[in-house]
C-alpha cells in the first residue's frame, strides 16, 4: 500500500494504491476536485452498478455533484461513435476547460477517458480511478486511445492523468479470470526490468490467487518500472516500446479472436510466450526457458486455444498493422535474458516458424 | 516572400510564401517527404480540383506517389464521421507511424488534417499548404480541431506542422469574398500588437483587392505575430487567448448564421466591431474609433445583416459555450488602445447592452 509518483517533464503525478483511497479527494486532490467548474465521471455501467456509489459518496463529501455518462463495458466502449457521444454529452452539460473527468472502469474506460480528455476543447484534465488489477497499467503512462474496425488503439494520444486512485477494495470483487489477466502486465513488467525478479514470480503458487497486500506491493513495484521508463520517453521514441513486450502478437490474438473473445491480459501472456519463443533465435533465452513460461501459464489457468483455432495467416494481418510495424517490417521487442529487452526486426518467414513453433510447444506442455 | 520560422520548445518550423514554393519538396523537404514511408494528401475536393495537380506534379518529381483522401469543401469536412473515415482510409492503405500527411485546402482541412495526424497512432507528422488567406493564420501554431454539433472547434488538440508552404499563385483565383475573409485575421494582428500597423491598415485603399507582393509581405508580418506568440505559450494559458480578438461573439455569429452561412472572417470582423465596442467600457477606446472601423468593414464590402438578423439570445447561447468560458463567466479579448489587449470578464448584461449598441451604431454608418 503506498505510492508512486510518474515525472514526465513538466508534470508529474502520483499512483496511489490503498484501501479507502478515494478518501484522498477530501485531502491531497481537494483543490484539483473543487477548483474545476464541473466534475464528470466516464464509467463503465457493470463496474458502476457495482461500485460507483464508492466514488460518489468520496465526491459528494468534498461538495462536488459530478455528472455520470455510463458506457458499455470493457473494449465496447472504445469507437469513435461513443467517443462522440462523450463529447456531446459534456458539452451540453457546459463542461469548460476548467473541467475534469474521472475514468472509473478498467483499462477500457481509462483509454477512452483519457482521449475524450486529451481532445476535449483540445484538452482538460483526467484523474484514473482504475477497478481492474490489468488497468494498473494502462492507467499509468497517459497513453490514451479508441480502436478502429482497421485494429485496436490506433486512433489516440499521449495525455497525462493529474493522478491515479487505485481502490484496493475492489480486488475483493474481482472475478479468478480477471486476476489472472491482470497480472500479465505484472509480468511483463518484471520479465523487462529483473530477472531476480522474474524469477520470483515464475516460482510463485499464489501467483493467480494473490493477497491483497502481496499484490498491492508487486502493482507499485510494476508502476515503478513503468515510471522509470515513461520518465525517459514519453513519447516512445526509444525504450518505452520495451513496454510492449509481447503484445505485438497478442495484439493480433486479441483481434483474430474479436475484441471480447480472450482478454487483453490473456491475449498477451500468449503474445509473451511467442516473444520467448523468438528471442531463442536471436539470444541467450532458451527453450527450457519458453517452455516453463508456457507450463507455468497452463497452471495458472491461461488459455493457448487460439494458437490451435486460427491459422498464421490471420494473426500476420494483424501484426502488420501493428503501431511498431514501419516500412513494410515487423519489430518485436524480444529480450537478451530477463531485465534485458531490445527491438528487433523480424522476418514473415521467422514469424510462421515461430508460429509452428509454438502450437508444437504448447502441444508438449498441455 | 520569404519565410518566418516558429520556434516552439523542442520544435521548430518553417512558414513559406512564394510562387513556386512546392519545388522546395525537391530541396528543404526531401528527406521529410523521401523518408516517410506514406504521404498523404487530404483535400479539399473544390481546391483539389483546380490545383491539385500542381502538388502532386511537385511530390512525384521527387519521386513520391501520394495517396489522396477527398474531403467536403469548407466547414463539411470538420465532422465527426469524416475524421473517422480519414482514419479508416489511411489505415487500409498501410499507413505507420513514419507516415506523413499533408494539408491541402483552406483553414477547416488544415483543421482536420492536423487533427487526425495528431491522433493517427498518437500522432504523425504533417505538413501544411494552405491555400486561402484566412489559412495563414489557422495553419500557423498548431491548434488543429473539428466541429461537434454543439459548437465550433470543441474537439481537437494541439500539433505543430512540420513545415507550412503557402503558394502565392493561388490567391490569383481566389474570389473577392474569400480575399475579404482572409484579411480579417490580418487586421486581427495588428490590432493585438501594433498602432501603428493598424493605423496603416484602416486608411489603406487596396485593402479588399490588394497586390500579391503586398499581401504576401503583411501576411508574413501577421504570422510573425503569432509566431511570436505561440512561442510563449503554445497551450493557451496566457497570451495566446490574445490571438482570439474578435472570436468570442464571431464564433456566435458564425454558429447562428449556420456554418457556411458567414464566413470565418466575415463572422470574425463582426466580432472584432462588438469587442471594440465592449472595450469602450474598459480601455482608452472611444466611440470615434469603433465607428471607424464599422466605417471601414462597410466600405470594404463586410456585411453586419447578422446583427440585425438575429436577437441576443441566439448569439448568447453560442457564446457560453465559448472554450474560453469559465464557471459561467464569459470572459473577451479587449483593447485598452490598439496594440494593447487584455482579457476582461463581461456580464451578460454589459454584452446585452454592447450587442443593442452595436445594432444602432451599424445602423448610423450604413
Amino acid at each position: 500500500m503506498g505510492k508512486r509518483t510518474v515525472q514526465i517533464k513538466g508534470h508529474s503525478y502520483d499512483v496511489h494504491i490503498d484501501r479507502n483511497v478515494y478518501d484522498l479527494f477530501s485531502s491531497d486532490y481537494y483543490s484539483l476536485i473543487t477548483n474545476a467548474d464541473h466534475v464528470g465521471i466516464i464509467a463503465d455501467e457493470h463496474v458502476a452498478s457495482l461500485h460507483l456509489a464508492l466514488l460518489k459518496e468520496a465526491l459528494n463529501s468534498c461538495g462536488v455533484q459530478p455528472v455520470i455518462k455510463l458506457v458499455p463495458a470493457g473494449e465496447q466502449c472504445k469507437t469513435l461513435s461513443v467517443y462522440g457521444e462523450c463529447h456531446s454529452f459534456f458539452l451540453k452539460e457546459g463542461f469548460t476547460r476548467n473541467s475534469i473527468l474521472i475514468a472509473f472502469g478498467g483499462g477500457a474506460v481509462g483509454d477512452l477517458t483519457g482521449f475524450v480528455a486529451a481532445t476535449f476543447m483540445r484538452g482538460i484534465r483526467f484523474i484514473q480511478c482504475p477497478t481492474t488489477i490489468l488497468s494498473h497499467d494502462s492507467a499509468v503512462g497517459g497513453k490514451t486511445a479508441i480502436n478502429m474496425p482497421e485494429g485496436k488503439n490506433m486512433v489516440g494520444s499521449f495525455h497525462q492523468p493529474s493522478a491515479v486512485l487505485f481502490e484496493t477494495a475492489l480486488f475483493e470483487t474481482l472475478p479468478p479470470r480477471e486476476v489472472r489477466s491482470g497480472m500479465t502486465e505484472l509480468i511483463k513488467h518484471a520479465f523487462i526490468s529483473d530477472a531476480a525478479w522474474s524469477e520470483e514470480l515464475l516460482s510463485n503458487d499464489r501467483f493467480s490467487s494473490p493477497s491483497i497486500d502481496w499484490l498491492s506491493s508487486e502493482l507499485l513495484k510494476g508502476i515503478q518500472v513503468k515510471a522509470d521508463i515513461v520518465a525517459e520517453d514519453e513519447f516512445e521514441y526509444g525504450k518505452r516500446k520495451f513496454l510492449n513486450f509481447g503484445h505485438t502478437f497478442g495484439h493480433a490474438v486479441e483481434a483474430v479472436c474479436g475484441f471480447g473473445g480472450l482478454s487483453h491480459g490473456e491475449s498477451v501472456m500468449i503474445g509473451m510466450a511467442y516473444s520467448l519463443l523468438l528471442s531463442e533465435n536471436f539470444s541467450e533465452i532458451n527453450s527450457s526457458i519458453t517452455n516453463r513460461f508456457i507450463r507455468f501459464s497452463l497452471s495458472n489457468g491461461y488459455s493457448f486455444a487460439p494458437v490451435r483455432s486460427f491459422k498464421f495467416e490471420d494473426f500476420l494481418q494483424y501484426m502488420k498493422k501493428d503501431k511498431k510495424a514501419s516500412f513494410g517490417q515487423l519489430n518485436f521487442v524480444l529480450l537478451k535474458n530477463f531485465g534485458h529487452p531490445f527491438v528487433q526486426a523480424v522476418t514473415e518467414e521467422e514469424c510462421e516458424n515461430a508460429f509452428y513453433e509454438l502450437q508444437k510447444r504448447v502441444e508438449m506442455e498441455e
